[in-house]
């Protein structure tokens, strides 16, 4: 029973999957592939990280508290005091699974079912998917190739007059655009959502890969805000399932019983293996310079081929290119691609269903061998007629 | 900013987490504390599972698919091959993030916020809590002491025509009464169910552990019913968070895309430990030879204390034992028995909100020296006047 639209709620599968189904069976044909459609880096975490749970391993892995571990809730309290100079009281923090199950406990923390929450477009499918499969109500705000991808305080005022919203989820860096704020643009929208009393979730998951200095955290500039945050991307731990999500003082208290409730805990040796990765951000730092290296590449190199790619984006590790030149249809152009010169990557369809046929999002959290490799065959594919 | 009360949409914390915290404060004072409060075995999994863990841990742990591993899935229809005797395809199973991630798939693949959804009472305090939490609304079917804690499809249909409901979610065994139903009871829930237009969803989490004979699922008796799973309990791997979940074919398609987009996948080197431990049920039949011991020595022991327990529980491993000798207030039991005897229980005013007042819940997941420890306290703080 496939589902390859819409269904009636309006829940939409992502066709990264389909695209990722195909590739293994061309590789399972003896075909090599170019995987430019993963948002995952292609490293395991830092060696200590797994010595950590080497060692823990003999012991029973019972659930923790609701909160996380102690040692993981301070490390993380330190981290902000490091890393962003601001005081977060461990109190304030829960250890999530992954980012997925901080979005389920911020929404319901902050929101009631029907209730109204903001995202960019393009963003992140799983974004609308889950505000629309837990029965809440999606406003999309259109955000533009010309100004770099930015969310300004002006788009969401313009937004909200024409169709008001409870809550807004944004991400910096974002995906599919790698759009990242600055300070002062970060302030803006905390400064909008405020004064038009939307509640701001913050998605912090690309945080330590801005390639423009530090990232800039929310709760730099506000206590009200929800930070929702992961050991994903940065920490090189997607399978783990391990996240982490801060909370004004006035909700931490009904997201730790959703917590207790809907998920008991994070899961113990992710935890475990967390607490050790921030310690080890030496190890991320290297990895990050390795995406800094392939973003340069890339970018080059699908602007010399004809990409709609102005700049270099801000941060994470994508490349969300305008597909204008060669197809009106990023799906079949996604498809053709894959078939015909082995490379593997997004349709913005994924990530904007208005404008999405135009783009297509590589990724280049692999090796610059991979990137490397999907230029040449690129270039081969374009030369002969796309 | 304690919330002891339930809130303003009936959310409302677990009474055990304050009774495991005060201990946790108790034994930080030096007193040693029996521990027959948590839901959870105390061995950790077979050395098997840790051996594949161990192999598998220097390998990046990136995201599975969302369905989760192949040889998971292979493996587990295997399972139920051997175990219940059913073809179940791969395709219709779902790895999960635990049992909690199975709740929320199910319910919101099934049905849509607002839908009403009935359990036992009493029942695991997540159910209702998830339940309400997600915006569905509840009903509950009170089960009796008198039945042994049974459910009938008569009491089923005298609930639903009081006020109907879309689902029913039932455990068997179930906590915290470890009453099982036997395949003729099974059959007769689900023949009720299917009359009545009401989804059935099959909560297994503590197949396994039935002291009656083998655990009847109900893949063997229709494919209507959504079965949900875990490797929590008799695999001893609760903080591991890896469940799984059967869906009929006409729902595993929006169950996929939800996961997809609620929680990706579920954790990979989870899932590797839980295609290990599949073939290591021997290990988890010993776990079960210590309840079953634990389990006659309790039962036997709380009877000759004059706690209401007119039979021992078919399942699980907890006895849900009558205080009406010693109290009519089970938080303040429970209380008092941690103070001054040092020994932690869930009251059950946890499970039920109406008449678990009168009731305790007695885990005995721990080792026989704790169980008999307890009884000796109990004797003496009983004794001395309660």
């Amino acid at each position: 029973m496939p589902m390859t639209s819409p269904s009636q709620d309006g829940l939409m599968p992502f066709l990264a999957m389909d695209i990722l189904n195909r590739a293994k069976v061309l590789e399972g044909q003896g075909r090599t592939i170019c995987h430019l459609e993963l948002g995952e880096p292609g490293q395991p975490p830092a060696p200590k990280v797994l010595e950590a749970v080497a060692r823990a391993l003999p012991n029973p892995q019972g659930y923790t508290s609701a909160k996380g571990l102690p040692a993981l809730l301070e490390q993380l309290a330190r981290y902000y005091e490091h890393q962003h100079n601001v005081a977060v009281s461990p109190d304030l923090i829960l250890a999530t699974m992954g980012s997925s199950a901080g979005f389920i406990l911020a929404f319901h923390t902050a929101f009631r079912p029907g209730a109204r929450i903001a995202i960019t477009r393009p963003g992140y499918p799983a974004y609308i998917n889950t505000i629309i499969g837990l029965g809440f109500q999606v406003a999309e705000i259109p955000v533009s190739a010309e100004n770099n991808w930015h969310l300004t305080g002006a788009q969401i005022e313009a937004a909200y007059k024409k169709m008001p919203f409870d809550g807004l989820l944004f991400a910096s860096p974002a995906n599919p655009t790698g759009a990242a704020v600055d300070r002062a643009g970060l302030a803006d929208i905390i400064e909008t959502c405020k004064r038009l009393g939307i509640t701001f979730i913050s998605d912090e998951i690309y945080h330590g890969l801005d390639y423009r200095g530090p990232s800039v955290s929310a709760l730099e500039l506000t206590r009200d805000a929800i930070v929702i945050n992961s050991f994903s991307k940065y920490y090189c731990m997607t399978g783990w399932r391990i996240g982490w999500m801060i909370l004004p003082e006035s909700l931490v208290r009904r997201a730790e019983v959703l917590q207790q409730n809907l998920f008991i805990s994070a899961p113990t040796l992710s935890q475990v293996a967390a607490t050790a990765a921030l310690d080890e951000r030496d190890y991320s730092e290297a990895q990050k310079a390795i995406y800094a290296e392939n973003r340069r590449i890339l970018t080059k190199g699908l602007q010399d081929l004809g990409f709609d790619l102005p700049v270099a984006a801000d941060g994470a590790f994508y490349a969300y290119a305008g597909i204008s030149k060669f197809s009106k249809d990023s799906l079949a152009f996604c498809e053709s691609l894959l078939e015909r010169a082995g490379i593997a990557s997004t349709p913005g369809v994924d990530f904007d269903r208005n404008n999405g046929h135009g783009y297509v999002r590589f990724s280049y959290a692999g090796t610059r061998q991979t990137v490397e490799l999907a230029l040449e065959r690129l270039d081969t594919y374009l030369r002969a007629g796309a």
